[in-house]
């Protein structure tokens, strides 16, 4: 979440960015000042608050305005473009994620994400955490290099990529075949849970779900570390069948 | 790090965990109260510091006592033989940390480690970070199921290693091959750097050093990744060795 001092420039954000502006806070005693502010916040839609000078100084450390606007670090993809975009590539590798609320972990997730050059990332619009300060920080900058898609309901984007041709793995503890056995060749999506596993209605959404193997005593590895693990395999089984086609074409 | 309220309890934990012992803390104007517990910290040679109220209270928040002994959670496994249970195992895999300062990786590696049941970690006792209660609860109680050994001078360490048997591949973004090129059955040591990679002595102490494929804009994979994806190559390959050996016996 960035901050803007001028009063011009935030109301150029509420009307540039309105999808992704979180809040916006005014510190009581200067809603007359930030009058303009408000009207555009109101008119668009984003929410506002009003609060006492002692609240805003705590929560906005360090700012020296009295006018401060929640929003996330990125312009997320608009969901229609974002699927036509991916499905028109090579052998895409797609990840969703039902509901991370943890920035540390979505800040890794965002960081290997960069790192291993997957196509794209989804992740609901509503109860969960958004590209934010922390996040961005967390991914040393990551963040950049990654197309972010911010959806509104998974199980039913899913069965769009589906009929666009993606097979939808989803990955969790209980999964019927470990992951070394699944064939991630060919436009594929990886779909994880949060820490209790992937939610009934994303689950049944999956073509199949499978699992990467985990001690039996100490099953449950974070999220940050399936995802890793599961696109490493995803681009390793892509990289062996194109040195195979290689080897096919030469002999 | 652990709080012992009563006094015979942290002398006892100076004398039983003297290696496992960071400092001894002292609130100014209970020195003499405490005058049994500093003078058993003389004996073994723990260090100790007297500081004012103020400064004991912001560091120990929440704490009840007036002395605090800071130590790690773990009782560490000792070196020469941890390397010898883990020489008799077979096909061991077993990965070394050449200093992590970072208490939130450290304890990601601890949790991944528990759930991809590795056969034990290796880390410096000098410049880098210990199982500290941070880490612990960062891998979730994952450090209870690993075993770590914890070592003065690595470079030798591994020299002691590749006698008893095990192949150590470094693990640096200019490694000379991929990952899933490298064979990692049999008795394996994988050895991480910090964010800077590999130092000189230690890369020099590798057999081979190898890299996980990045992208070229944005190289810089995080250690628990690494370390992640590491480990599960190394277990997909133990896994299609025994899958073809079993097909090899039953032709």
């Amino acid at each position: 979440m960035q901050h803007l001092r001028e009063k011009d420039s935030i109301i150029k954000s509420i009307q540039e960015h309105t999808d992704r502006v979180h809040r916006l806070w005014i510190e009581q005693g200067y809603e007359h000042a930030s009058h303009e502010v408000i009207q555009e916040a109101k008119r668009l839609g984003v929410p506002f608050r009003i609060i006492p000078r002692e609240a805003f100084a705590r929560k906005f450390k360090g700012t020296k305005s009295h006018v401060f606007l929640e929003h996330d670090e990125v312009a997320y993809a608009e969901p229609g473009g974002f699927l036509k975009e991916i499905s028109s590539r090579q052998d895409p590798v797609v990840c969703a994620f039902d509901g991370i609320y943890d920035p540390q972990n979505l800040g890794n997730i965002m960081r290997s994400a960069a790192c291993l050059e997957i196509d794209g990332i989804i992740i609901p619009k509503d109860r969960a955490c958004g590209i934010t300060e922390t996040v961005a920080a967390v991914s040393r900058g990551g963040f950049e290099h990654v197309t972010v898609a911010r959806i509104i309901n998974l199980a039913r984007y899913m069965s769009d990529m589906k009929k666009s041709g993606f097979f939808c793995y989803g990955l969790d503890e209980r999964g019927t075949i470990p992951l070394w056995e699944a064939d991630l060749t060919g436009q594929v999506c990886l779909v994880f849970g949060n820490e209790s596993g992937l939610r009934r209605l994303t689950r049944e959404a999956c073509d199949q779900v499978i699992r990467i193997n985990t001690s039996p005593t100490f099953p449950s590895l974070n999220v940050a570390a399936s995802f890793a693990i599961a696109v490493y395999e995803a681009k390793r089984q892509r990289r062996l069948q194109k040195t195979s086609e290689k080897l096919e074409v030469k002999s």
